[in-house]
């Protein structure tokens, strides 16, 4: 257990603390969740889901979440405007729009929240095998963005490896790994939502360099309860893949287990890539 | 080759008319692709992406589509207000909303488009082994809600089969399958935007029975530009999965081959369902 004060203090409550202001929230970006040239897509995925989660009008638990990164978010204060675009019994519906100066949208997002009523369980789809975390080496991927020294990540496969020249036959996409917040942290939904996007680009795992990249928009799933977003041992073991990269888009998609085997989300996202030899494909 | 006029007066192309008043989309539901209790979430879907797609302002191709389906939609005339959030130069941000009364929202959804450039192509994820639809038996899934007369269905594996009595062990939740619109129509985002939802309820599946159930959000992305929208005999292989269900909610995967082989759409969505039997439960 972490105690509060530690929790309140943590890197990921810093980059997504917002304070209530004539009817939206106000947020500053975090240099501790910086990726290429804006904050880290999990960041902003996270402080848009909190938009909401903090919200007095909220009910429920996180259902799903999908975020729209329309362009580059600035170093600075952000703004937040959150609405409740729908009230059901059991689920509401959020429509969230991130910009810095008025009508100079950055990001949209919706987000569905549920309230579950305990019944039946079924997991058609079991956790990978993974040796656990300890018999695992850490490593430090890199090059890449400061976002990535905010988790500790151990590859049980898929283990990056960036080089200056693209591979000549493209290698596979799919990446194992055990990770989990470099400073301790209780597991939450705004947590998970970050972790859904701390895989680096597929096209980087196929290609063996880093190219001009970017999340178009990702969409991620919750599988259970706030009280659901547990994992034991603190460890959460990821899968990513991507199944289509085709003329400056792709595809990812990423998996997030808690060390006891329960699938606590799912997450996709489509991408933008540079292509590393436009002259080839002319 | 399906002849303009044709193309004009097909079931899907009634469900998805719009006209445009007072700055507003007026469509109207469809009988054709009628739910449980409301419009297929499909045709929804296709709609919804209309409403971007048709709107003078837009550039480029479909790239990703999120529908909310926030409440049921009534037999009727229903208004649709899509707005551009942001338009870069090769992509494009849309927020939706749909309502039959002022301000009583029943989906919301976001388009982004993309112009793309012709590139780096690679295709991690191959098309599922199926035999050529003329080998496999058409099939038409009953009981079952009316707009699934809308496609024809050949089923490779995983053919629904509803009882009255749920299964005592969950059964396998996969289905794979050939289908193409009942009455032929060229593909289109639109069409594909709808059918990334032709898969019954996996929890129907798995169980063996219906229940209660609908789509919560849908998130649809296209792996192509428009002309990639090709199937070579009219024929999309489809497969369709689920990883967890869970206290009400579950997830469910869809993915859309071209018959060549190329991923047209992968899809997935989070869906409410009817705990079969909440007493055991308890």
């Amino acid at each position: 257990m972490t105690d509060r004060a530690a929790t309140t203090d943590h890197p990921l409550a810093r980059a997504t603390a917002l304070t209530w202001r004539d009817g939206r929230w106000i947020g500053h970006t975090s240099k501790d969740y910086w990726g290429f040239v804006g904050p880290y897509g999990g960041a902003t995925a996270a402080v848009m889901l909190r938009a909401a989660l903090d919200h007095p009008d909220r009910i429920g638990d996180p259902l799903a979440l999908t975020v729209n990164y329309c362009a580059p978010i600035d170093e600075g204060d952000f703004q937040i405007v959150a609405r409740a675009a729908r009230t059901n019994r059991s689920t509401q519906h959020w429509t969230i729009e991130l910009f810095q100066s008025e009508g100079d949208i950055l990001a949209t997002a919706t987000v569905v929240f549920a309230r579950r009523r305990a019944g039946f369980i079924h997991a058609p789809l079991t956790m990978p095998q993974a040796p656990p975390p300890a018999e695992v080496a850490p490593h430090a991927v890199s090059p890449g963005p400061l976002w990535l020294r905010q988790y500790e990540m151990r590859f049980v496969a898929g283990q990056p490896a960036l080089g200056q020249v693209p591979h000549a036959t493209p290698q596979p996409a799919d990446t194992l790994l055990w990770m989990r917040d470099a400073v301790p942290r209780p597991l939450d939904s705004v947590s998970l939502a970050a972790m859904s996007d701390a895989f680096i680009g597929r096209v980087f795992q196929v290609l063996g360099v880093l190219v001009p990249f970017g999340t178009v928009s990702l969409t991620t799933y919750f599988h259970g309860a706030a009280a659901d977003h547990t994992s034991e041992d603190g460890w959460i073991l990821g899968h990513a893949d991507a199944a289509v990269f085709r003329d400056g888009f792709g595809d990812q998609t990423a998996r997030l287990w808690s060390s006891d085997g329960r699938l606590l989300v799912s997450s996709v996202q489509t991408t933008y890539f540079r292509d590393p030899n436009p002259e080839a494909a002319a």
